[in-house]
């Protein structure tokens, strides 16, 4: 028998989300099972899955009401982000935008009330966006909210319609949540001017909303607001541990928590106040849902596992429903990453992930991979990529440098208004750890990155090219400057925390843009972009394309043009990832 | 909600053929699930499937060896139709062919030994085939029977290996086969001069050889053969109906037989001589296999329920496998078509289908559909097509003409050597049965049709226009002299008695080519070939392409350069359905 290519690896499933049915026994997914993203489901206890959509385009949110027949989900278009809910028969078909004038904008977060109506977020009217009211009985939708000077999002309804809870962000770090009903306002917290984030609201249906927040601490923690009394309570705190979204049904939550590049699932029984960790079979949850007799769904992953999702009924253990597996390749044959530690300049302890190849197999030339976001974190996921050049012989480290999350809020904001300092002095310290522990040579190393890591690569390229062999930079930033101008005015105050202000930081920004430093790179160069990229403009690209063209340097560009900020369509990820093992292949005798 | 729209009829998968693992627990299957044909599992119970295969390419056979760990499978490419074998691991990878130098040749059914030993037909060195034998172990392959007059195809292998049975064949309607063991050469049935078919040999380890035959009889049936008496057996015979398939289980046959436009599936006990209907769940059976332990498995569909696998346990009723749907319709919505009989100009009795739009959608244009073959039917199987313009309104209209199968032997000859003579009559009182019934108006039939139906449409088009407002010929044949010049010299004898003797029956085969009446066509004509069809070159098409533009007459033409004799690709599908529904359209106001 042929041993597995490794071309094989990228034959593997995503689900990018799924639903539930009340009486769960409808479950409804968002995959690229048939090579696009499209809504599958499986009526239960029957697991083959049947196709609902032929739209071919990604979803991140689902709605199944099947007492009503019907599915909201939201789907872009080829990677634009514009999000848009439409509307489908529970069995399949055509997914009708609920308002074709908001095709060109985003909708956020739709939350349905038991009165049939669905309340929503916009910004096809206002950059500041609007909380919306569809009536689904009669398709009429009625503005409830409008955004002034930041943008607002709805984020609970209560139950009975009368009530519900907005955000309004003022920063990636700082965004506050109000109750607001009957005309009045509230506040989650005692004072919502203390930068802290609210996220994963819920009403329990017994005057009692329980949150996520920040609020006055490191880590993310559960908290509750009552809504007689208005009063805020924080419920449960652990230490180090960053709760990311609870789930809730009869008087128990479903918290999942991520301790730096792993999940936790627990449960806490509100009566006992007691929590215990439910031993989930994946490193990462994606997604939590529930039906309403308590079984509960999850979609989940590993380094080493792909995208599935898992069943448990209270008193049994998981099930696995989907079979997703990478094609002909056993678990067995995945190359798990060790979690490493290590300081940087200032004694910062670094997390990374460090991707051993067999040794046998093994080539002299390590990928460095800066995680994107930047406020991300490199984590114990299935990337087809990773374990394909892997599998081909490459070491490959991927630090979870300051600024990354899941390590407290202060690590989080180390990142803000310092894009170029602090987080690539860590990158070039997690190099010479590299060197020193004997898994790099210098000037053996390729510096790969999407986002921000392909920022980071470009400027490690420009400012540190003596470690180098080859830059891959998959839509980065190559200007700070023109990066935050081609952002949408209402995402300024945003960036103005998050990057810096052009006009006051305008000399920091320069520092700290890659493009300062093209006569430095040197190093041959592959650059890809996806055309309808709406976070960062292809000129980002294509100025580096030309410079180093211009010098003689070695540069490749692809760029796809029915493509975003990532990959939506399996035939592109495959193209980009077999021309980046051509683009390394060929640069190993450097 | 919105209604379902007719495009959705088209998002259905098929299963092309599957096997099951010795012990049960492994499904292997060909399907589009992913819009092209691939090899998926499911690990039975689970039901959720996996990717075996990223060949993106038909399979008409499959073998699962579960206890060597491995799969060996047929891939044509694109629609060529030369099917060659491949082996690939159990859980899935890249095939890899057997014999690179049978690259451009067909692979006939590969039978397996239990030495680990491969038996089968190929045509890479003799147009009259060879039969192989691969040694599983070595991946050794050698020539054990060189074909001579007439191709050579093995049928079946003894378990221990020491014989096998092959077939002979002279015509579409005389396959003789013969059991060689030992240097011996010994005909099943006593006379194999006689013409008549052999099918769907089996060994059943205990001596005996069971296998369908017509053997002086009008209707295939079951008949056995002893090993050490070399005794012929006519073992079941059923009245009017025609026996397409058998299985062997400990001392049980199950039998798939064919009764007009629906099949039925029996089992036959040996000791008892007693058979028994076994209701499957579906109106066709593709395919029956079984495990050790007795579990059936069938692959089957109906006029409203496409491919679906199932399985039945021995004390057990039918569940089904897979969940396959059409793309948000259910059964329900799904039109089936009335089964009718009317008598042809010379009394005989001819079976159609009627598909029936919903009175308040008809449309005032009927389809006519001349299945393809010649020597096949219109039966009772899932055709998008159908479903999509029967819902849109158009009556159809697909009689199983004189040389369908499934009635006889003796009305299944009666197309040999008369293409456009007895068929072409059924054809035109199909449609006076049409407009005497009030379902068809004359001048307001669209005739369309595939291969010979292609070719039917041509001929019709060219006689009989005052019938038509429209025709659509997919790879169909213009010119009888070309087609059979075109055709391998092996396949001559079989298409001499099939169709006619080029030299002999030049004037019959000239009088029956649609080419001859090219001046009498004069409506407007959809064509539509596949560049890869081995069968009907694109030639055929091009000719009548050219002669219509010459005249002025509206002609539209559609060639896909990755396809054959068929569709293999859904996207081609698709494209080719809607391309035909808009002609169709335009064409309605004739």
């Amino acid at each position: 028998m042929p041993l597995p290519e490794v071309d094989q690896y990228f034959y593997s499933v995503e689900i990018s989300t799924f639903s539930v049915s009340e009486n769960g026994k409808k479950i409804v997914f968002s995959t690229n099972l048939n090579g696009h993203y499209n809504l599958w489901s499986m009526d239960l206890p029957h697991l083959y899955p049947y196709q609902l959509t032929a739209i071919n385009q990604n979803c991140n949110q689902i709605h199944v009401d099947s007492e009503n027949q019907f599915i909201a989900a939201t789907f872009e278009h080829d990677g634009d982000e514009n999000f848009q809910l439409h509307y489908l028969p529970l069995s399949g078909g055509t997914p009708v935008p609920f308002n074709e004038a908001e095709s060109n904008s985003r909708c956020y977060h739709a939350c349905f009330s038991q009165n049939l109506e669905m309340y929503y977020s916009s910004n096809h009217e206002n950059p500041f966006m609007n909380i919306y009211k569809t009536d689904l009985k009669t398709n009429e939708t009625s503005i409830i909210q409008k955004g002034e000077k930041a943008p607002i999002v709805v984020a609970a309804v209560s139950p009975d319609g009368t009530g519900y809870i907005f955000t309004e962000t003022y920063s990636n770090t700082h965004a506050a949540g109000f109750y607001y009903s009957g005309g009045d306002k509230l506040p989650l917290v005692p004072d919502p001017s203390v930068p802290h984030i609210i996220r994963d609201v819920l009403f329990t249906g017994d005057g009692t909303v329980y949150f996520l927040t920040n609020y006055e601490e490191e880590f993310t923690f559960l908290a509750s607001f009552n809504l007689s009394t208005y009063e805020y309570i924080p419920v449960l705190k652990l230490e180090n541990e960053e709760m990311k979204a609870i789930q809730y049904h009869g008087g128990s939550l479903f918290i999942t928590t991520e301790i730096g590049v792993r999940d936790r699932l627990l449960h806490y029984e509100v009566t006992s106040a007691k929590h215990e960790s439910m031993d989930p079979p994946c490193d990462i949850i994606k997604k939590v849902d529930s039906a309403k007799d308590g079984t509960l769904f999850i979609l989940g992953m590993s380094a080493g596992r792909v995208d599935n999702l898992f069943k448990k009924e209270t008193a049994s253990d998981w099930t696995q429903l989907t079979n997703n597996k990478v094609l002909g390749i056993s678990e067995e044959n995945m190359i798990a990453p060790e979690v490493i530690q290590y300081p940087s300049c200032d004694g910062l302890q670094i997390e990374a992930l460090l991707f051993n190849p067999e040794k046998e197999k093994r080539k002299d030339i390590t990928i460095f991979w800066p995680h994107g976001g930047p406020q991300k974190a490199e984590r114990l996921t299935y990337r087809p990529l990773f374990q394909y050049l892997v599998q081909s012989g490459y070491t490959i480290f991927a630090p979870n440098f300051r600024g990354s999350t899941g390590y407290g809020t202060a690590f989080q904001k180390m990142v803000e208004q310092d894009w170029g300092g602090g987080p690539r002095l860590d990158c070039v310290k997690g190099m010479d750890w590299l060197i020193d522990n004997g898994y790099a040579e210098k000037g053996k190393i390729v510096c790969m990155g999407g986002s921000y890591g392909g920022y980071m690569s470009l400027l490690l390229a420009g400012r540190h090219t003596e470690y180098f062999c080859g830059i891959i930079d998959i839509f980065g930033i190559s200007n700070l400057l023109t990066f935050i101008d081609n952002l949408p005015t209402t995402w300024r105050p945003l960036m103005n925390q998050l990057v810096g202000d052009p006009e006051k930081d305008r000399e920091k920004l320069v520092k700290d843009s890659p493009i300062t430093y093209i006569d430095q790179m040197d190093k041959p160069m592959f650059i890809i972009h996806g055309e309808n990229d709406p976070r960062v403009k292809t000129e980002e690209s294509e100025r580096i394309v030309e410079s180093l063209s211009k010098k003689g340097i070695y540069v490749e560009y692809l760029l796809f043009d029915d493509e975003g900020h990532g990959f939506s369509k399996k035939k592109n990820e495959i193209e980009a990832y077999q021309r980046i093992r051509t683009f390394i292949d060929k640069f190993m005798s450097y």
